[in-house]
Order: C-alpha cells, then structure tokens, then sequence
C-alpha cells in the first residue's frame, strides 16, 4: 500500500489512516512542498509506486474537454495547423482548409524551441494574437506551447489548451506553474523519456491540481537517422493499459517526412491513439520551420479523407471527465490507494 | 550512375558500357568475389548506391510465394505459431487452431537462437520433423529459423521458407549461403540495425541471385525497457517507399507483452505492412521460450476476429513475382540503374 | 561563409559586410530577437554554420573563472560535494572534507529535479544559504543548479556558479535567461543531446553575452542499463576539437554506481577533460538522493590519492579568458567567420 | 543456489547433488545439448544466474596465452594491424613497424563482414598466408576474424587467436564451433549488446570447453553520430567487476576518427583495459576499409609514445591462467555456485 498524504498531515495522523503501528511495518516518510508520500512495505506488498495517474487510482478512462472538442472520448480527435505561426494570412488559410478536412482543433507555435539560437524563434505575443483571431473565425479551440513560467499566463489567455513541449517534459519548474493553470495541458514525451519518466511528469501536474492532461507520443531517439525521430507506438497503447489519461500522437515530428506522416496516422489509430495531431502548412517548402514533415493543404484532405473508416470509433463506456476530485486514490489526507 | 557488374568484366568492358572516358569522369572500382560495383560520379548526381532491393531499380512490388501463398500481393499473410517447438501435440494443436482462426502460414523454432547457454536450445532435427508433419496435416507452408550455414540444406528439406534470425541480420556466411537455396528467406531486422543495414543485409541474398525475400520488422533497442523491443513501424513505410520487397510485422518479439500485440498487430496493418507474425502457444505460462508474449489459442482467435477488416485489403496494382531476371537494373554485365 | 549579424543591421548593410550582389550568391536571413543569421552560399563554400563556441571563431582554448578557480588551465579541477544539501552537518562536514582531499570547487543541490513529484525536492533557499556559508568556511568556490528562470537572480546571489541540469538542457527560456547572468554556467550534456544540440546550447549562451561557460559530459541514454547512463568520453574529445569551451566529467551520475567512479575519473583524465565533478555524502546510504552513486569520505580521499598523478597536468599553452569580445568572429556588426 | 550440470545426470543424482527434497524446495531443469541449468529457488536465495565468466566462479582474473603474449597479466597489449590485409607489401610494411613502436600482436582482416555486398570482402586464403608470413618474420602472435563455422579450422591453421566480429557476437552456430578449437578466441561486443549479452556470449565459449577468451569492447549503437559507435568505457570497468576475464579496447572502431583514438587509447587505460587494438595502415587515404579511423605509422608510433607511462603497469596479483578445470563452481557433475 502506498500513501500520499498532503505536507501538513502529522505523523499521527498518518498512523490512523494507515491503522497500523511502526512496530509492524516501515513507514518511510519523503516530504514536498504539497504532498509526503508514505510507502507502507510489508506481508507481500509490492513496493511500486501507486499514483495519480495510475489506473489503480481511477479505473474509468479520462476525458479532457478543450472548449466543446472532448480528448480522450467517442471521437478521434484530429488537431492540425503550421509548427510556426508566421503571418495571419498563413495562419488564417491554414485553419480554414484544416476546419474544412475534418480537424477539430487549431495548432500553432507562438514561442518555439529551437535547436540554434539563430533559427526562427516564433512571434511570441502576436502569434497568440492571431491564434485567438483564427479560434474566433473558425471556432476551432486552440492549442500552442510555453516555454517560460513567466509566460503562462499570457499564454492561458490567448489558448484553449497549453502545450509542454518535449525538450520540457522535465522542465519541473514550468509543470509545477501549469498544474496550476485552469487550462489543459498537452504534455508531449520527452525525445528521450522512458514511458514511466512520462507518467511521472504528468504526476506533477495531477498532484499540482491539474486533472486535465493530454499525452503525446512524438518520437524517441534511437539509432536510427532514415526518420527524425522512432515513432513508439506500442508505447500508446502500454500507456492506455498504466494509465487514464488520453494520449495522442504526432506523426509529424515523428518521422520527421512528409510522405510517411499518413500511415504513422493510421497506424497511430490502429493502435488505440485518442487523436491525432498533424503539422499542415499552405507552402510547407518555404515554412519557417519543419517543412519537411509538414503537409500541405491538399495532402491534409487527402490524408483525413483516407481515414475516414479508422476515424469513426464505437463509443467506448466507463468515460469521465478530468476531476481531480474523482481520483478514487484521493482522501481528504492526500491520495491513497492499494497496488495488486 | 552506378553500375555494379560481374566481377569477370573487364576495364575495357566497363568503359564501353558507361561510355565515358576516365578523363571526365572518375571511376571508382571495389571489387569482390562475384560482383564489381562502380561509382561514377560526375555533373550533379548523387553518390547513393543503386541496390538490386531498390524501387530504382524494380517500380513493381514483389510478390514472394511460399507454397500457395502469396507475401506482398492483395491478401495480408498471418503466420502464426509456437515460439519454439516443443512437442508434436504442441505443434499440432497448435497448428490446426491457428488455420481455424485464419492463420495462412506456420511458425516453429527447430533451431534456437538463445542469449545463455543454459536456456532451452530447440529439437532440432525432430523439430523439422514434427513441421513437416503439421504442414501435411493442415496445409499450412512452414518457416523456421537456421542458425548455421552448415543446417540450411536441412532445414530447406523439411521448411517451405527459411528465416534468419535478428541476430544473424547481418552473419554474412550465412546470407552468402542462403542466397543459393530455392527456398523464401524472411530477413528479420537486427536489434540495432539501420533500415539501410536491413536493406544491404537482403542485398546480399539478392546479388547472390534469391530473389525471394521479405523482410519482417520485429523491434529494435532502445533506451526505453518498458517494452521487449522498440517496434518501429515507420520503419515500415519507409522501407514500402525504398524497396520494392514486402514486409511484414512480428508485434510478439517487438512488444514482449502478449497484452500489447493485437493493438500493435492492428497498427501494423494500418501503417501498410504485408503480414505479420505472431506466436501463439497452447499453455503460454508453461512455454520454455517467449512465454510472456505469446498469444493463448483464445487469444488469437480473438486478435483475427478484431483484425476482420484491416485484413481485408484492396487489390493493388502492379506486383510482381520476386523473379531476379526482372530487375530492370540488371544487365548482361551485372546491374545497373540511374539515380534521380 | 557564414555571417551572423545583430537584429538591427539592415539589409543594405549586411550588403556591404558581405561585399557581394544577391544576384551572384543567395543570402538567405533568418531573425531572431537579438541577431540575424545569414548563411551566403556560393562556390565551393559548406552551409555548416560558424558559431561563437567554435574554434573556427576562437582557436585558443578558454579558461573560466569561478572565483580563484580557473577551469580550463594548467590545473585539473575537482568539483565536489552531496547530490543534495540535507542539513548543516552534512553539507559542512562533506565541504571540509572533500577541501582536505584536494578538491578545488564544492556542489550541492539546492533545487532538485527529480523523476517524481514525491521525491525530496531540495531544501531551496535555506540549502542556498547553507552553501554560502561553507563556501565561507572553505573557501571553495560553489556550483549549484537553477531550475526556474525566476530563480536565477536569488541563486546568483549566493552561488559562485550557476549549473542547467541535463534535463533543462534545452531549456531556451533558462539558457536565454543565464546568457544575462555575470555567474559563469556550468552546462550539462542532456540524456538523449548530440555533440551538436549540446553546443549549440551553449551557442544560447554566448550568444546572449555570457562566454563563461563550462561544458559537462554526464552519460547518455542507452539500450544499456547495466549503468545509470553511458559515459560517451570519446565526446569529450571530439568537444575538445569542436569548442575552445573547457569540458568536465561527471562519473557519478554517468555509472550510478560508486565503485565504477574512481576508474571512470580516471579515464575522463585520459581522454583530456578539464576536470571532474563528483558526488559525495557523509553517509551515502541514507542520502535522500543519488545514495548509490555517491562516494563517501574515505572512499573520495582514496579516489583522490589514486588520482594524483593524472591530477597534475604539463601547463598548455594559448588558454585565453572567457570575454565575449575576443572571440575572433565578431564584428561590429555580430560574428563573422569562414568555415575551412 | 544454481547448479549447472551436464546433460546425462540423471534427477537422482541431481537429489543428491543439492541434497534437497522437492517438497522443499522447487527445481526447475532446462536441458540442452550438453549441459542441464537447474535453479533452485527457496528460503533467501536469489535466482541470478552462476556462470563461468562471473567472478563467483572463479575471483582471480584470468590471464589468456597467445603465443609469448599474455592478455590479462602484468604488461599492457597493444595490438595493432590493418583493418584488410590487403597485399603483401602493406602489411610487412604495417608489421614492422608497429612492432618497433611497441606493439605486442599483430591485427589484420582476411573475411571481412562488409554492410555492403559490393564492398571488399577480403583476401581470404592469401591474406591467412600473409599474416602466417607476417608472423614468422616478426614474431608477432596473429588474430584475425573468422566469419564462417566452416572457415574455422582453416583459421586457426595460420592465425594465433580467433576473432569473433562484433555483428557475430550472438551468431551462436560460430561460439559452440569456436568452443572445440584450441585457439584462444577474441570476443567483439556487438553493437547493441548489454554487458549481461556479452557476458553471455563468452559463457557458450567457456560452457562448450574453451575457457582462453578476451573481451573487447568496440562501442555500442546509440542516437548520437557525431563518432561511429558510442564507446562504452565504463562497461570495461563494470566487465571487470563481474567476469574474471581479460578485457581490452577497441578506439578505432568506437570514434571512427582517426583523431580520436590516442585520447580514447589513453582513456581506456585509465579505466583499466587490459589492452588495446588499433587499426594502422599505411596509407590510410586510399585503405580498402575502414581508413578514416586508421592511423598511419607515424601517427601509430607517435601515440604508442605518449601512452609511454599509462602502459607500465604494477604487477597485479592473483592472475591465474585460462584452464577449464580451474574454475571453482565446476564439479565432477557439472558446474556449481552459491550467490551471495
């Protein structure tokens, strides 16, 4: 059994809701700022984490609403847009055509990372501007990503959802800000992260206070060059069995090519992905960034039109919305919950 | 341009053929045992080996025929069975469930590629034995692994395809061996193998003149141990773009989790792999190898019944059979092709 | 060649630097906030880009100072100290002991990123002051990471240098945030970072005007776990022939394994690093992290003594400071140089 | 408890062996060709495999006799040689003068495992002639790789140790034949092999008779391609750890540069390597393999120079030499160990 009691609990506190005495068991104390998990070892307990993202702790499967758009839901849901947001006639064609294909949601890059301090950094707060404008023409919820603490706010006021980008999946400081944010988060793998370094960095959000998180699969690193990154999408399906969360997939930046991005799509379908998230540009050759693996608009409609069958899914039961307090792990002490 | 021809050719030959003079361009000439390879690189083209594997120099996709099936054409293969041989009422049960829920091919290890000493090593010859009989039983064409250039007329006695394991990707004795038998080869991918090492490893089997090759993707190593292998299935749409050779999936050794494999098996189909293989045992929990990854018999019949459509397939047009006097870049001299 | 010039220069201007007519040479510019960078491609000339931690830009290599340290000269440094600051006894006693043994720097987590949210997360502020006061009693100068681009001012009050942990390692905001800083930096390589990711993360920094920055290998991700990470010493070499920057070791986290420490020093020293930064703790099994790895007392003493050879080093010639305005390739305009 | 014992002792004997009813405890045989591995698992008693290699079988380290040349003992071996023979002249040339600037063995490739069949694939028979030759005038013992079960006794006829290439580390047909030669055998460590793999690989060795085996360590596949394999320098130290045999490095192979491979030569040195192998050529500009990680004979001399203090070495004690019957877990039953 393993016990996640908020900071200011007692230790006597602890021993009544555990019931037992030291004499018995080790109970060993680590303690944060917001939360001390206790691991009860003893009999034939399992000494393994048991957290908030665990299936142990919420047995239904997560639905995080983004404006009307639900992630994780009957319906695969498609997010499509430029990596970089370069000027509003771009953004504007480009959310148009993808609204008109089938997406339901807008993506677009504000403040982007960048390997070199001499490519294209994004338009920062203009960028959020026309992100709003083209969510206001066309409807689509938006989602972009933060890079800096200081920028959150700024950003959750401008986007609908609020993306951690792979380089920052560990980037501790700027999850513990977002589990604090009203907004979703779309917390991408790390291009180096172990399945469990994902779930765990998801855990900083939910134990920050922030049910609303989306997966990303986009690649790992491996020996192989052929592709930018190695697509990983038994993972998709590993994490649908540890956890309740949806999880999406980026073709895009995991191939790193134009022409494979649509079957790693359907391939991501195939494999139980609760959406898709797609780089479309109207003139990827000239793009700023990533043109390589963006589609263009015509091969955007192509791509969702051969999709079709894979993208109508049977409504799936035992659904339920990100609350943190339906953590059924969650005590009025902190979280807790028995491991198998 | 690049021309690889017989090693008998002369200089004088080689010059008539390219038609060029060593003044203008430079001419680079390797040698080995049966083949010359000649770069020339001269103007604006590229220095990217032509391959016998290549779309360059065959545009139709190949169809091998293993018995009466067809790898590569419009029906998609499933071989299916035990990892290792065991017993004839394992290999026979075994057999006839996996042709009644759809499988079209046989698996069985005779032979045994072990990373200790101390593990099970496979029957051997009885294992060959016990296969010939579950394919005169149930029709079903066999492939088994051979480990050693010294087993392959053997093991081409008793198997209808030969398979070279992960491991021995790239033993080129055994390759070099393989490549003068009538019998298929399915060419695993190594563990750390580049698509451009999987690629010269079936160039091998093809320059010495079997044409008859699939290739099968089974996961390759990465950092991340959550799973056995790290199943690349991008990889598979990049090799459909490279090779005109078909390709199947093994979700079993890439996952290493008898849970994950119809989700992987179903992703597999949808990023357009040719077949898959799947290992399938009577009593999993008792296997003495691959226990964990194995499908029960139950549980394969399940995975065919959840694949019914992704099996079914649009015919596609121009494949053809896996003749080596049909690559178009092979000449008198040897093969040749130009590169865009 | 390639040129990179100051936000503000004009297009007339760069004109007049580079001397030539777009007519001739395509001269493509990318902006960023602080510079542009153009790449002029024309005759015989590479696209690699020049960069201010080049030794194309500056030959000699640099030495940083932190405090009367000087990394990167005659003498090899010794960073060492906890993984974590616990207390005042544990940090106190570590600091005099590690100072008797011979080493030259004292670390200490104050901040701490770690995998899980439950885990000990660094005394913060308090650790801070901690180690202010052993530098005090010392005379060591002190290394300790930043976490948060709003933590940097408070941490470059008390700490001598300021460290970006391998997971922060692309972490712009940070990098662009300590470029402002007048600490010298001490960069970590990420888990999963290239040679080339790693220094053109340092690029950020000196490219924002900090130039005293320190590199440091620490094992990267692998499909080997038989250690924590990898030690990839060769890159400390190939670094040394890239970069004029200095470059440390970090054997602790690289092995996770105290017994593998003292001979993967060893070897750093081989291959040329500029110095070693290792963890010790008065009681390494009840550290409340990176106990494994960690030396204690007696252990460092002993490693300390076996190292006193490789320790002293024949003086080098042409080391140079780390100032911004001798590096070779800049200009007036921004940096300017030609690649071989 | 584990107990390997050979394959015809009979389940009473075994009872009798271990001295256990299977009421107490449960005794789970695997049988193969020539050995029966039995774990017995109860009371504390963990279930890690005992093999030869490991230290608990045998503490003092091995020392390997090729020739007058001792691998594991008190002097540090260089050997050096061509990547190909590639003609008389090259490699007398290459013999001589390497022996003058200090190394103790000869290298030099007969079959040579190429990525590609149009590459050279060495001189076979006449390249086994000339390192005999090669041998006779200098004194240097020889070891070239064997690349087919078939090539084996012909390869020992002319060459003093048997190399097996890293692609055929687990080309298991190759380690039992290599098993029943008399010549001691070089042991490469495959490209994504985990130091338990490898260590695994060499116990077919020591298990099918042959206990004269060397490790090499040659670099490993990871994401980063800046050097041609990733080497792995703390696998040596951890080798050491575990296994009683001798393990040497492989820096031509593990960088791929040629500039590298004095640093990486005096690194492995300081982890302690029992030795080195060099790739030198005489011209490595225009060498049929591998040139641009060859050093040319002055650069060879010039290295062997500054490796002149790391290369004298304190005598070590408790060297014992490689003879099957010393090793402590082997019975008149088989092999035997306790685990700590």
């Amino acid at each position: 059994m393993i016990v996640n009691v908020l900071a200011e609990t007692t230790g006597e506190e602890i021993e009544h809701i555990v019931g037992i005495k030291e004499s018995e068991l080790r109970a060993h104390a680590k303690g944060n700022a917001s939360r001390t998990s206790i691991g009860i070892v003893g009999g034939e307990r399992a000494a393994q984490p048991c957290t908030l993202v665990s299936r142990e702790c919420k047995a239904e499967r997560t639905v995080v609403e983004v404006g009307d758009v639900r992630i994780g839901a009957e319906e695969i849901v498609v997010i499509a847009g430029p990596c970089s947001v370069e000027s509003r006639a771009q953004l504007l064609t480009t959310a148009h055509a993808v609204k008109r294909a089938g997406a339901t949601m807008l993506r677009g890059g504000a403040y982007k990372p960048r390997t070199s301090p001499y490519d294209f950094q994004g338009l920062g707060l203009e960028a959020l501007r026309l992100l709003a404008e083209a969510h206001a023409e066309t409807g689509l919820p938006v989602v972009t990503e933060v890079l800096d603490t200081e920028d959150v706010d700024t950003v959750a006021e401008y986007a609908d959802m609020l993306q951690v980008g792979a380089r920052n999946m560990q980037n501790f400081a700027l999850l513990r800000r977002l589990a604090r944010t009203p907004r979703p988060v779309l917390l991408k793998r790390g291009p180096s992260a172990t399945i469990k370094e994902w779930l765990l960095a998801a855990e900083y959000l939910l134990a920050g206070g922030n049910a609303q998180v989306v997966l990303c699969e986009r690649g790992i690193k491996s020996f192989e060059t052929e592709m930018r990154n190695t697509l990983d999408l038994a993972a998709v399906a590993r994490v649908r069995e540890l956890s309740h969360l949806p999880v999406i997939v980026d073709p895009s930046h995991a191939t790193g090519r134009r022409s494979l991005v649509p079957a790693a799509a359907k391939a991501a379908l195939g494999v139980g992905a609760d959406g898709l998230i797609i780089e479309v540009h109207p003139d990827p050759d000239n793009a700023l960034s990533d043109g390589p693996q963006s589609l263009d608009l015509a091969g955007f409609a192509r791509m969702m039109q051969s999709l079709h069958e894979p993208l109508r899914r049977i409504a799936r039961a035992a659904d339920a919305p990100a609350r943190i307090e339906d953590l059924a792990c969650l005590t009025e002490y902190g979280s807790m919950c028995d491991l198998p």
